[in-house]
């Protein structure tokens, strides 16, 4: 078998076989195949795409490049859950201690955050003494003793979707929904649960634009999960706004508390009951509606937040931040951001949202940056409401009040305003 | 300027501008820019394409990326002639001296054999003596006192031409009419001609396979010649049956002297003249029906076979070969192939005819190989030939006899016949 042939079949939009896809992961996992032959390859996916066989197999070749998690041993249905990243998104946060709450067995490895997405890892980071880095002893001691844990993600799982990552990185190849499925899914199959749900965000502030976009990543995602014999659902949830109000680790952790404790922003709270209740679905704990209803109420009956401060005391953090978040660490500096103009807010550029957090020391710029935990924004206007001019549009916070001039002009740049009443897009498509 | 920003703008098939087209091509001459991104925007060059203006931007930047030759001290208007490349193609051999008996200035940089396809550099180094590798002084000495010098390509013509077609080679980039027509004008506007007459061969011992090919490839090059400020025409000839009888070095020297004393086959001859005069044409020399007639003269009347005896002395060759054929060296084994079927030759594969010789020794299978230059075969029945079972097809001849069965079997697999009549296709569209 020769890479060259297997180019020239793709670059003809040829279907690629098992054999040549293992091949080919093979040979960029041990480093026999030079890099300008796979990034000719990925060039040649994007441009002519892959079929549902082919995805699979590629996906599967990946989970196979390293380390595979066998969650046999634990007890239950083992689900995951995924999203693709979006501004303020601290689903997670909220959503595996519900579900956990109600028997559903959480063994999750998270990420970091991209771009102007955050990651909720570096969320839970932001609470003193937390623990994202464990043994898999300590993973899986922690899972069987209190059904939660969430982890950062080890380096061996795929190693192969971390060198195909990079080089679609420096290549323009990132966007291509086989690439992209493949890659979310090697991860998720790596990682060893049962079942899989996905939250598939879409607008402007995530990396699929457009609900089409989003759709045909989700049934490329379904279908590999159904490949791989692992059960697979996607919900596809709006990000042309951020999810809730904070921005920012601790300020996102501090907001995860307050719905856990049956409050916080509308839009964020139905998008966590509405993920919970499809994971609960995956884990036959009965029909939607009843899974919704259990979901609802785990919110305000305060087991889900007694989930998460067992899950925050578990991995060594500390258990009183959670009980009284007045204890978490706050920004030295902050500032209020006032509109300059009034009506109602039309759009919101939430992908320069995210970017003006980032600027406030919220995120990594480069993968050496060090995130200011207590760093971010409160959105106090959302696309929807009516506002004056002189009102309050957003609270800044950062440890370096230097950064405020640029985040806040920032901030003001993404706001747009019309005269006239506006509806905000669906919240689940 | 980002070299992400280059690929991603030509995969979603964007025009690049010159700017960019110089930052790429300085960017792999100086190692600035690694392969992995440069085969990334080759693949999407040959999936999307790119425009006369870009494959013209690329052509010069790739000939400005080495030496360039002036030819301008050197008398008369100089003319260069590049074949697409072929079986049996030694029309460089005989045209040349051709034009140059004609008071056409031929300073010419010729190439090396390319898979199935001969190269003129290693015919000529079939002569004994003959050199090919001259100091650049040597070159313009030679050309200034007989008017003809043939030598090998510098190394340091286009050498980002040369780093592009490894990484073509190696990533299924190769069949792009952009790319082709770029890596061919680069090197023959460094060499430095005033003009150029291009031979695109079409049919199954050729690159392009069909003549529309063909004549795609034949236009991107004149357009880049035009937006060059180089002259240049195109004959569009046939390759669907090897041209002439002779495969190999030496017996095609031997052929050439043939059609140089006025004898030689029919098609091989009719070919030389048709690019002889446009050559003539483009120099200036009169009229294409006077020209024609110039170029037929001069195979009759001796004064080519004198300029290419003349070449041969000033570069170092015995020139009693020219003389006395005879003394040119020949292989050890000789074989006849007999068919073991009667009727028309209805087609020949060609590319496999050039496999064949190049099994028996007269071509290299790596750069490393030594090519026997009395390899090679003659073929004794071409398409259209009315031929017995048991009548001969082909000499084989070899330095090595183990050879002989292997190339046998290859050169009967060649042959179709049919039991009706066949036509041959036009030698020249």
């Amino acid at each position: 078998m020769r890479m060259y042939d297997i180019i020239q079949k793709k670059k003809r939009a040829g279907a690629l076989t098992e054999a040549e896809i293992n091949f080919v992961v093979q040979g960029l996992t041990t480093g026999s195949i030079p890099d300008y032959q796979i990034s000719a390859l990925l060039m040649a996916i994007c441009l002519t795409g892959m079929d549902t066989a082919e995805t699979t197999a590629l996906t599967l070749a990946m989970a196979a490049s390293g380390d595979q998690l066998d969650l046999t041993e634990l007890p239950g249905i083992k689900v995951d859950k995924h999203s693709t990243g979006g501004v303020g998104d601290k689903t997670t946060l909220i959503v595996a201690p519900m579900v956990a709450a109600l028997g559903v067995t959480v063994a999750k490895m998270s990420g970091r955050g991209l771009g102007h997405t955050g990651g909720t890892v570096d969320k839970l980071e932001g609470i003193p003494g937390f623990r994202t880095q464990l043994r898999i002893e300590e993973f899986f001691a922690t899972v069987r003793q209190i059904g939660i844990c969430v982890a950062g993600q080890s380096m061996a799982l795929a190693p192969a979707d971390k060198k195909i990552y990079a080089l679609r990185d420096a290549t323009a190849t990132i966007e291509s929904i086989p690439l992209i499925a493949a890659s979310i899914m090697s991860k998720k199959l790596a990682a060893g649960a049962d079942k899989i749900l996905l939250d598939v965000k879409t607008g402007n502030g995530a990396f699929m634009k457009t609900p089409e976009e989003a759709r045909a990543l989700a049934q490329a995602m379904v279908a590999i999960g159904a490949g791989a014999g692992r059960e697979t659902a996607a919900l596809i949830t709006d990000m042309s706004t951020p999810l809730g109000v904070g921005v920012g680790n601790i300020l996102e952790i501090k907001e995860s508390i307050d719905v856990l404790r049956g409050h916080g922003a509308d839009d964020l709270r139905t998008v966590c009951i509405e993920l919970a209740a499809h994971m609960l679905l995956l884990a036959e704990k009965g029909g939607l509606p009843a899974c919704r209803q259990l979901a609802a109420e785990v919110l305000t009956n305060g087991k889900a937040l007694e989930k998460f401060a067992e899950m925050v005391a578990a991995q060594g953090g500390d258990r009183a931040c959670i009980d009284d978040p007045a204890r978490f660490p706050v920004a030295a500096a902050t500032r209020t951001v006032f509109s300059q103009t009034g009506g109602y807010v039309a759009a919101m550029d939430t992908e320069g949202i995210g970017m003006a957090a980032m600027m406030l020391g919220a995120g990594r710029e480069t993968a050496e940056d060090e995130i200011d935990y207590t760093a971010g924004l409160t959105l106090l206007a959302k696309t929807g409401d009516r506002i004056e001019a002189g009102a309050p549009l957003a609270t800044l916070h950062t440890n370096d009040e230097t950064k405020l001039p640029a985040a806040e002009a920032k901030l003001l740049g993404c706001y747009t305003f019309a005269e006239t009443p506006v509806q905000r897009p669906p919240l689940i498509y």
